[in-house]
């Protein structure tokens, strides 16, 4: 089995080698091109997909009682695809089952089974990036990249840090303590012991990015894992266990090392299965986050839950280039990214800026006309904008509306549930309004004294509610300084001053730590050191050694 | 400041590079010789720590709206110390005031300060081995080792392993993402953020070893420590905290960076530090260990709780020395160390050994005399069972009797609250009498079947009520191997045919991690990274780089 880790070495080494680096490094190809995957790939993908609608899933020796699934694309039609499901309880005894001999592999073995099954999912990028369209909303370039590249470089990025911290100490040592006459000699012997069962518990908007990693670093580190998907969006992460369940049963060994939890929006299993779990990856609404966290018992937890991502509008030197990027940032998946902005505060005297002094207005149309400019084109609105995963969304725009001053509305697209950003002007005092998640396209323009003021309600609204990404326009260097030492300390990574081809929405594997971990946001960093370290134990046994030869 | 860092920069970077190898490293010398440590050295630390008693410990700077302190010395006399005390929001406000002071210092000049307060505590080893003497009841040899150097090594790996963790990641990068036309260069900043207040809560027996290393990762990763000694053992983490007040004091930092938060039994202060403390090392019972792990919130818990240690008997080839081997490790500090045997599964039919076969009661007679012979010399005997920390621990004895066929009775010595081993002989179907934790110098052997139930009764053992050692004694290799792998799944490190000066109760800094965290004796490892990994976060902030200049 080590020939996988032998052919992978390459690329784990160098994606090991990155996470100490953090600049710029992906072996998985964003591009949706056919140069790259294959002329013929899109259309494959295509054709693939479409092969599974209407039908079973087949997942080969999964534990089946009966058959689950409703998923309803965003973009209309009912998938019809039906999926194996079973009891919690006999799910958690198929994954105990096949624990032992996960467990007792060389990491080496296990890391090069997984390097193979991300390799191979990326090869099939283009069918992941219909199953994600389709259940998600996303619209074709995120689900390709966001669905199959990035996760699978999330994925890899799991990989590599367990792969370190399992390597951090040796398997064997001589301990050698000096002593009156002949030395004290013991050797040493650790193994890596998994914790136990993981549970992964997946979200409808980002099922396959936000879920590798979880899934990579427990079964990395000797776990079987239990992969719950969102009922909404279960296609992307049972083509995941499929490919996964192959390669084991290729290798040898047990499919059950990876299992799939279907559950159904009426019927959830979820807290059952958070009774068995040794390890919970969770992605998810804070409600249930409270929950999971409050019921795991001795379970390490593992959570990315929702905040407020805010931005502060100090000055710029680019006023257009600014407004277009966070008009992007707002468009861009309708607002369902869980780095998108919601709250924009602005000095209510207005800024300066490349084009002489801006007032409020001045800048909340800057705003909404970018906005406007970039989704004037119907196809490339849709193309950026997507569909809405989850019809409450479009209840929770409806009563925005009502929430302050509407700088611009929001309104269906052509295809699909859509929902172009609705942008609403309140003052600071109004928190009631901006001071809570509203996911989806709402965005509040938020009327303050000025930039510092705009940065303590930032920071202080990340403490309380949490928050994953800020940004900052501003050309003042020691208020810059200022901002990112109150955000660091508030747990939020912060940008400044983007314009152009990047967005304050994106985090790149090996280079951006994805949530600090240190705000009601989620306790977890994608992927840092504490993310891997927890998801296994070192036991050793020691006995005299013999004394060398002399 | 950084003068200190680049001082022990030699010291810290040997300590991050024994991490890694696990062999035989230490720095401090556990010898408590005149010749190594300075001709009067034992005599100023008697002289010193007798001048502390009946006095008040002066902290300088201190919160303090009353004193406390009611400390008894298991030899006999009260100490007759008092400390500031105040209420723990008065504790908690001073530590929030230092807080960020410290937070913002570079890593390396915390670390720097850290190893610095290491050396120092180990120039006074012989006060802090009186401390430790006359609140835990240990013996001057083990109070030394045990309380000073075997401490400090554990304060230094924690160190460390911190510092090697902090430093796993950049400051800084350039992200240069290909583009068509000219790369997006994007600089990025991470720095290290603390989680917030540190709470250490020691155990009477071993006050500093146990408490040093969650004390001094918090420190290093930039967190305030407040401390909260056990109402018995105050004084040698009062030493501790004012060696560390001044250290900060002369570096021009505010002493609030650790503070003392000293209680009583009656009034104990724990339960209201716990719910202002971001991270919490807890080292106790099971029962108040379950209390702070489901009262902690959003704090990280690293706990060292009880459990039930375990060693099978299968055969020897070293009767006498395995003995002898047994006979020390049930009788040094009267079996109070979380790491003593109590449980001896031995098979119904005796063993195979280098003197013949034995049966049951050949080797529990062997076991007995063997204590007998170790504990002759009355003045032996009191150094190696030093005194009794807790009077309930006597009680204990008193019911163990009851529990089986007394072997061995236990009996005092000539000085101090004292106890020698009591050996009680039972059935595997007794569990109700060696199932428990019974914390003293109270030792079961057990008939079993064979070996290999033993190991399983033991293994189940320290999966249900836990287990931080076990021993195995035995011939053969196929089995010594089966042993490692199902105490390796119940999250115990086994020593195997320990004979001579080494012992299952010994613990190495550098070498052995102390605890895996995988049953119930504590859910956290001395020292591995998810110790310290969790105790900080790192937050960035990133804008688009200037094109270097072609």
């Amino acid at each position: 089995m080590n020939t996988l880790f032998a052919r992978h070495r390459d690329l784990i080494e160098r994606a090991v080698q990155a996470l100490g680096m953090r600049g710029f490094w992906t072996p998985f190809p964003e591009v949706p091109s056919g140069k790259i995957y294959g002329a013929t790939a899109r259309e494959d993908g295509r054709l693939a997909h479409e092969a599974r609608l209407g039908q079973p899933f087949a997942l080969e020796g999964h534990p089946e009682s009966h058959r689950l699934g409703a998923e309803v694309s965003p973009w209309g039609p009912a998938l019809g695809i039906t999926y194996p499901a079973a009891e919690p309880a006999t799910l958690v005894a198929a994954a105990e089952a096949a624990a032992p001999v996960w467990a007792a592999l060389a990491p080496e073995a296990r890391v090069g089974i997984l390097a193979e099954a991300l390799v191979r999912l990326n090869a099939m990028s283009f069918e992941m990036a219909e199953a994600v369209v389709h259940t998600t909303g996303q619209a074709f370039p995120m689900a390709f990249q966001a669905g199959g590249p990035h996760a699978q470089d999330r994925g890899l990025e799991a990989v590599a840090a367990a792969w370190a911290e399992m390597g951090r100490a040796p398997a064997r040592a001589l301990w050698e303590k000096p002593a009156k006459g002949a030395p004290i000699l013991i050797e040493k012997h650790w193994r890596v012991v998994p914790r136990g069962i993981g549970l992964v518990i997946g979200c409808q908007t980002f099922p396959t990015w936000n879920s590798y990693p979880g899934l990579f670093a427990s079964l990395a580190t000797g776990n079987p894992v239990i992969v719950k998907p969102h009922p909404g969006a279960i296609l992307p992460l049972a083509l995941s266990v499929a490919v996964l369940r192959d390669l084991l049963a290729e290798q040898g060994l047990p499919r059950d090392v990876v299992l799939l939890a279907v559950d159904s929006a009426e019927a959830p299993v979820a807290k059952d299965l958070v009774r068995h779990a040794a390890i919970i990856d969770y992605t998810g609404s804070n409600a249930f986050g409270a929950w999971v966290r409050a019921n795991a018992g001795a379970a390490r937890v593992y959570t990315e839950e929702a905040g407020v991502n805010s931005i502060v509008i100090a000055s710029t030197d680019a006023f257009g280039p600014m407004c277009a990027n966070i008009a992007f940032s707002l468009a861009l998946y309708s607002g369902q990214m869980c780095t998108a902005p919601q709250d924009i505060f602005i000095p209510r005297g207005g800024i300066e800026t490349d084009e002489g002094h801006k007032s409020f207005d001045d800048v909340a149309k800057g705003i909404a006309g970018a906005i406007d400019a970039l989704l004037a084109d119907p196809a490339r609105a849709t193309a950026v904008c997507g569909a809405i995963a989850n019809p409450a969304t479009l209840d929770r725009i409806a009563a925005a509306r009502g929430l302050g001053r509407v700088i611009r509305d929001s309104a269906p697209l052509a295809e699909g549930r859509s929902a172009t950003p609705l942008v609403v002007a309140v003052e600071a005092s109004e928190a009631e309004a901006y001071g809570t998640e509203r996911f989806g396209p709402i965005a509040f323009l938020v009327a303050v004294g000025d930039a510092e003021e705009g940065v303590a309600r930032a920071a202080g609204l990340a403490r309380e509610k949490g928050a994953i990404t800020a940004a900052l326009y501003d050309r003042d260097e020691a208020r810059i300084i200022r901002a990112a030492d109150a955000f660091a300390r508030a747990g939020v990574n912060l940008s400044v001053n983007l314009t152009g081809e990047i967005f304050v929405n994106q985090s790149a594997a090996f280079s951006d730590f994805h949530v600090t971990g240190l705000n009601p946001a989620g306790n977890a960093c994608l992927t840092d050191t504490a993310f891997v370290a927890g998801r296994f134990v070192r036991a050793m046994w020691r006995r005299p050694a013999p004394r060398p030869a002399a």
